[in-house]
Parts: structure tokens; sequence; C-alpha cells
């Protein structure tokens, strides 16, 4: 069976693969994805699916699974996004320990090129490689994990601070003149008249406590230092706080709390990313 | 008693105010805030202080107070920061049903200069009068709950799509060419090359959905268009999400979903700010 717009719409996604467990046994179920691998053993098509929640093993068997199918499976490619009918059978193996027997598979868009490296093992090219093909690379689980952490991560900060009733603020980014001296500033052009971009938002955030007491802010800093090594970078996201009435031992007091607040969490909370 | 550093240092705050109540009556505590007014009938001050969780009322009383308290109070002005240590009352005419009998004050910062304008109360001046101190015009009553709503609102966004997994992600604001046509942009100078800042993360999201399949962005975006309101401004914050393998329907009920969620919510947490 060949991908055409029917196909497409009469496909409607049942699960998730995180959710996909052996209580799934002999259910019919669609999923949707994209084909990290496919091997051919023998009379055995093993297919890798990934979506967004993580992996599912799909077994495409001569003899028994639909003669298109299996005619099917020989054009299917990798990084190719396809959404599959068919049932869940146990197998102790497979991640989650399940796998999927298709009954209907709809290609919904076919990769037209194979990334020149492996997003699953080998060795990695250099990352000027792998940033020509950044959507793809950020396919790499190791990838998934660090950018999962880093929402995790900020999401905790804020979480950390709302709780602690300080408010979160929003501070212009064009500023018309330097915040602090020191920094390099990138200038701009707001209509017709000179500006840059805010290195902090500090004169903004000691205002906002006049009114509000305690305040927070995550926001973009922009800084025209260039640098020799990939880790130091002109844009970049600044965890903010001010507070009144309160000195530097108090404000060491309440970074140090965030920080292992911040710790404690992450480990309960994504220990299969910190591996 | 007059403030000096070692006042000061003496007093730590112990409550705020939001937090006492009739069971605090007779306990000695310690607020820290703003004098938001100060009138003085006959032989008593009537003072109310701000801190930012609200108001408390003090009571100073000519033979009932302190000598010095009673001789202090006099050189008081509205809008300066001080700390107050005294004994609280029941008083059911009072914010929170108590006011406070001060034993102790020091002034932790004087207002050189009164507002031009009432905060609580009368008529308001022009916006640019306002914006002129734009952080004392901030403790007005409602120019505390709209942002307190606003922040609430982008939490409870983020809170929607977070609970939904999708993946929060923070793309470039500083790029090489236009994302989308039409809109004017800002030009700037990164190192020497001519940039722009982003007037929508529309490219970049549509790129992550390849690895992450639900992604949402909350950032500035910016459009170099004049306008003649008050209300469309060159730099903004906008909600962006981006998902794969689903079509506009079922876009149009996630938003529909995460607007009912948000004035559910907010009908709930912040009736306060809405009167």
């Amino acid at each position: 069976m060949n991908a055409d717009k029917n196909d497409q719409k009469k496909l409607i996604r049942t699960s998730y693969s995180k959710d996909i467990s052996v209580d799934f046994d002999n259910k019919n179920i669609t999923v949707i994805g994209w084909i990290v691998s496919m091997r051919k053993q023998g009379k055995i098509y093993f297919m890798m699916l990934y979506d967004s929640t993580g992996p599912l093993q799909i077994i495409i068997k001569k003899g028994v699974s639909p003669d298109d199918i299996f005619a099917q499976a020989e054009t299917l490619k990798e990084h190719s996004s396809i959404a599959v009918r068919g049932t869940i059978k146990k197998n102790e193996k497979a991640p989650n320990s399940v796998e999927l027997h298709p009954e209907e598979i709809s290609v919904l868009s076919t990769a037209n090129k194979i990334p020149p490296f492996s997003l699953y093992g080998g060795q990695l090219p250099n990352i000027d490689k792998r940033l020509d093909i950044r959507a793809i690379d950020l396919r790499r689980p190791s990838a998934q994990s660090i950018m999962k952490l880093r929402a995790k991560t900020l999401q905790l900060i804020r979480n950390f601070y709302i709780d602690k009733d300080y408010l979160e603020v929003n501070t212009p980014k064009i500023i018309a003149t330097a915040t602090e001296g020191g920094s390099a500033l990138f200038p701009m052009l707001y209509y017709d008249k000179e500006a840059f971009l805010t290195q902090s938002p500090q004169l903004f955030k000691e205002q906002l406590v006049l009114p509000f007491e305690k305040v927070f802010e995550i926001a973009y800093a922009y800084r025209a230092e260039k640098s020799r090594t990939l880790h130091h970078i002109s844009e970049f996201i600044s965890v903010d706080m001010e507070q009144a009435f309160i000195d530097y031992k108090d404000v060491l007091k309440i970074i140090e709390e965030s920080l292992i607040y911040l710790k404690d969490d992450l480990l309960q909370s994504s220990s299969e990313h910190l591996d």
C-alpha cells in the first residue's frame, strides 16, 4: 500500500511509544514517528520507530505480515516519517517489552537524503558537520537528553522563585544606553535612533523592587565579546533575581538554596537523562 | 530614635503583611515596607505601610506609644522605606483586622520627593507623567494587579504546554535574514556583519519539531512597525507552539483548550486581582 492523501487521513495516532506497555498485548493501535533504523535479516524486517517519547520496535515478517506490507518495507527509508497501524505483541527483548506487527503503513514524508553520520552509535563528526543538519543531529539520544534537561532546569528555577513569591518580570532588551560599564554592546537602529541590545536587566530590576520587592527575570542578554571557544556566546540566557531589604548574605543563601533544589529535583525527575 | 547603621542591623523582618492575622494578637513582630499614607488626627498618627504582600495599619498614639516614637512620627514621609518592630493588636476596621503599635522604627531610606500625583485614589495624570516615575507608579494597586496577572498568565501558559509534554525551547533572536516576508526588521551590527532582530521563531520551531515533535517558546519578537497607538509595540512577547503530525483543526483545539484552562485558573487563583 503506497502513501496517498487518503491513507494519511485514515491513520490517526492512538498512542505514544512510551505509553505502550505489555498491557497493550493484542491491541490494535496507530503510532506516528520517524524511522531510526531498518535492518533485514532473512525474511524479517526489524524497524525502530521513534516518536517524541521514545522507541517502538516494528516487525515485518514474510508470510505473517500482509504481502503488500512486506513489499512496502523494502521502499521505506531511515529518517522518513510514517504512520503505522497494527497489533501489539509482547517481546521481552524489545523496548518496553513490546513490538508492533503492522497492518497498514502510510508514508507521511520521505527522507530524500540520509545523514552523513549515524545518530545512534559510532564516531560523531565535528560540530560544523553536525550543525549543517542540526534538526536531525538533535535526534541523537544524548542531544535529546541535553535539551530536555535544559528545559527542565529553566522550569525548576522558575518554579523555585514563583513559589517564594518573586514576581516574574520582562524588561526591555532594546535600550538607549549601556547598563553597566565595561561590557561591549551590540549597536542597532531603532527607527532613526541608535540603540543597543541590553547586556543585563540590572537597572530595570533594581527599579522594579521599589513596587514589587521581590522580582526575577529569565531572559536573553547580549555581549559583543568575541570568543575563541565554543562555550562563550554573544547571545545567552541569564537568570536574574533582585530583592529589597536584604544583604549579600541573604542573596548567597537564596542562590545556594535554588541550586540544591535544582540538583535534588533533577536527580529525581530526570534520572533517565543524566546517565 | 533616628535611623543609623546600628538600628538597621537590629531590625530583622519576622513577618509579611498578608500573613499577619488576628492570631498575632499581642505578638511582637517586625515588618519592613514603604509608607503609603500618614494622617494625623488629634493625638493619633494613622500610618498605612505596604510591603510586597499588601497593607498593614500602624497606630502611634500620644501617651500610649513611647515618646520618642511619637516625636519620630512627625518626621516620617510617605514613600520612605522603614522597618518597624511593635505589638500587634486586633482592630476589626483595619486591613486583615489587625494594627501594629510600634516600639521601634528604623528609617531605611527617606523619600526625597513626593510623587506629583496620588497613587491611592483620585485622578491619574497622563501616561507620560506616570512613566517619569514608573517604579513608583507601579505601586498603584491596579498596576500591581496587572503585573501579577500578567506574570500568572505566562506561568499558566507555560504549565499548560509543559504538562502536555511540549518541550520549551529558546531560539536565536539575532538572525542573518528575514524569517517571514512582509514584516519590517530592525537592523543591527553583529560584529562586522549586518544582522536583524527576529520577528518570529517560526523557521526555528519548524525545524525543532523534527527531533522533538512538540515544542513551544515564549520569547521576545521585534517588528519595526511604527504605531500611533500605545498598544502596538516594537518589542513584544509571543507565545509560539509547533507540533508535528497534526493539522490546523488540532491546532485550533489546543489553543482553545489553553485559553479555557487560562480563564478557569485565573478566575480561581487570581480573583483578588480581577475586580
